[in-house]
């Protein structure tokens, strides 16, 4: 047995220590194309914050990298394993401690999946609305560690603005309490807000304080389908400047259309070059449908099919949900990116990916968040041909570059993991990637917390 | 002349520069009581971000403290001058660079003041929600050194919340740009929202983009009156907990209620021990209006006051706008407090205060967020009676003790600056506090900024 494994024993039962080697693999990668990944020497799956003290005290005397885990839906390769390193994964820290509804907060361990909070919340007439698509699988640990988001974030925003406070084990196996349990807060510098986003590279977060909403009224959708990108663009900016908050507002262009088309046979027209999905759970929403429905044929809509109740809503969402199991279909492997620009230059954006695609000889869809203008160029390729593998790495440059040229970021949800870290260093420019060091360095003296990820 | 005025000199124009002991003394103070604050050296203007950045520069080169200060109506001392300081007076860089209705942001140079921007915005269909009791003097650059928030934070969060992007001149001069011009992102460490809160202890803001949301509805108002504060906190818990988001709930106390009965003649009944007020800006607040009267009358109201119409709205909201001269007209000085409890506490912790006022023999006043739980109780007394003023400055501590006893922070929305710096470093502990303390060398290597605020 290692030094390694001995020592953790000493605070974890051994059936949360995992050494087979066929076993710790498994561990080795979230679902990030394109992302490097190291062998872990040894994977935890501890139960106990005093078990994840145990694991990161044990760290830092050998010196040992640790990767601390969610459910690895990642898409950003920030969960991958570093050779050598021991995999902490919080999936088994699952409770929900606490659900108060007049203080309209959870408390929660990291492991707790998405979905099943807000299930839990939903009984209480609350809801947690960050949405990432992953939400049945991934957990709040994950989520917190990449800042995700969702469909809902148009009108709800991301999961940083959903956590008031944090327990977060340091470098050394200290625990830090962050922030608060209170509405609101101003008690020195916002390290909650420094934690989330982080990719566990300052701490492993061990429980969280949530904010929740109330339940909303039941959303009713609206597609509008365009024959050009630029009009359904323009339809985004329309519903926007007049003043609207749609609960969701999706795009999907014509590769993702065809692609779902071929799929689901739901026989989207052909001639449909962009589809847009609004919708509104405020207390009215057929009227804000109606109204939203006249700004999309005012922007040239070819057809604008708005829902009468939840039943149809579902029906027109599943053209959403389906994409990107379409999309997978096209070639087998996709690299989904996620560059986010100012809403008014999203039909800009995709006709640059239009041209990215042609140029790279490459299937491209995209979907957006498009509300958000938070793009996510999907690329579609088949691994096995080293050729298109190549082409396919090359247009995510190209893409990235596009975003930042459009006066936007190159990550609006995903994080930056290994996939981004130079497009990072780009983006922010060399005076903030040295403070951001200098911040890591005040949390994690020994570099032991995910190195190589994020800086 | 002395060398650091030789220096400034260089890089700002003489009027820009003040120096004669009778004008820069009049820059030493914001408005908190019991916050020592030492006299300027000098006291600078800029116009433009080059100037700021000269100031940095001469004040690294030799040494020389800085201290940013916005429109000074501060409460905790942040702006308060240290001892031979050269004091950065944004206020002339009040420049609405952009206002952006299709992307929901407006750009702005740190002097602008809050009311200003509102109306700008208001002109475009849009508004900046935070809304501080000062709004018609802060600037947003203080806005964002301290964190603030106002009336609307229940239904429309802080000041944080609405910070996308900052253009922020460093210790040494340097000139960094966090965050992002889009909806969503997150690229690296939240910085941004680090600085947000930071009392000018981390960098001078000389630039942000902002988050604007839609213009909501005109706001109906209810008053209603109890005959105990545990009703009134018992409807604020009834109101949240049914799901209601206000855009206001304000609570004021008995003695609260007195000093505005006297001041304005509004009348309101002797027997009333807690005034609730509650907006709703909804398209439909009639309705919301009857559900939250009912509520208040099953938690005990005595009386329940909907407003018609806005003029009436306003009438009502007059009680709570007139709190503050109401107070400070009780014994000619007031300290405005400022903790935020968990709201399903509000009642403990109002009638907590109540009985420090019994037992320093004191007048406290409370004003409440209530929906958030923020609250404001407010110390009146004769600063030229040394007796009653020790016992003011003692119930201070007594306040403190009791928010956090019940689970609460500090500071709500004010910020620590000088006067909650011992009470901070209680509420975070040893360890936060070295990390913070790190946090800062990272920025300020010298310690020149703002120094002796926050830690």
């Amino acid at each position: 047995m290692s030094e390694l494994v001995a020592l953790l024993r000493e605070g974890l039962p051994p059936e949360s220590i995992l050494t087979d080697p066929d076993v710790t693999a498994s561990y080795a990668h979230d679902m990030a194309s394109f992302c490097p990944a190291g062998a872990p020497a040894v994977v935890v799956l501890p139960r106990t914050v005093d078990e994840v003290r145990h694991v990161l005290r044990t760290a830092t005397a050998l010196r040992v990298p640790v990767v601390p885990q969610g459910a690895r839906t990642g898409l950003s390769g920030a969960a991958n394993a570093v050779e050598g390193c021991v995999v902490l994964s919080l999936t088994r820290m699952d409770a929900i401690l606490e659900i108060d509804p007049v203080n309209r907060i959870a408390v929660v361990e990291p492991g707790v999946v998405n979905a099943d909070l807000s299930k839990a919340v939903a009984a209480h007439g609350l809801a947690y609305p960050p949405d990432p698509s992953s939400w049945e699988q991934c957990t709040i640990g994950g989520n917190i560690g990449t800042g995700s988001g969702g469909l809902c974030c148009v009108k709800y925003g991301v999961t940083a603005e959903y956590v008031l406070g944090l327990d977060v084990v340091l470098a050394d196996g200290r625990l830090l309490r962050t922030g608060r349990r209170t509405a609101k807060g101003v008690a020195g510098y916002d390290l909650t807000r420094l934690f989330v986003g982080s990719e566990g590279t300052l701490g492993v977060v061990v429980r969280a304080v949530l904010a929740l909403k109330p339940a909303p009224p039941r959303q009713l959708v609206l597609a509008a389908e365009f024959g050009s990108t630029a009009a359904a663009g323009e339809a985004v900016a329309r519903i926007m400047a007049a003043g609207h908050t749609p609960s969701l507002l999706e795009l999907m262009d014509a590769t993702t259309i065809e692609a779902v088309n071929r799929v689901t046979r739901m026989g989207l027209p052909d001639s449909t070059q962009a589809l847009l999905l609004a919708g509104f759970d405020t207390q009215d929403p057929a009227a804000e449908l109606a109204a939203v429905g006249e700004l999309c044929r005012a922007a040239g809509a070819t057809e604008v099919v708005p829902a009468d109740d939840a039943a149809e809503s579902e029906l027109l969402l599943a053209a959403r949900r389906a994409t990107l199991v379409a999309l997978e279909s096209v070639k087998g492997t996709t690299m989904i990116d996620d560059v986010c620009v100012p809403r008014g230059r999203l039909a800009e954006f995709l006709d640059g990916v239009a041209a990215i695609a042609e140029r790279r000889r490459l299937t491209i869809g995209v979907v957006a968040h498009a509300g958000d203008g938070n793009t996510h160029p999907t690329v579609c390729f088949d691994s096995s041909d080293e050729d298109e593998r190549r082409r396919a790495q090359a247009s995510f440059d190209d893409i990235m570059a596009l975003g930042l040229e459009l006066g936007g970021t190159i990550t609006g949800e995903h994080g930056v993991g290994v996939l981004k870290r130079d497009w990072l260093a780009r983006e922010l420019g060399p005076d903030s990637v040295a403070l951001q060091r200098q911040i890591r360095e005040v949390f994690d003296p020994l570099g032991i917390l995910n190195p190589g990820k994020v800086l």
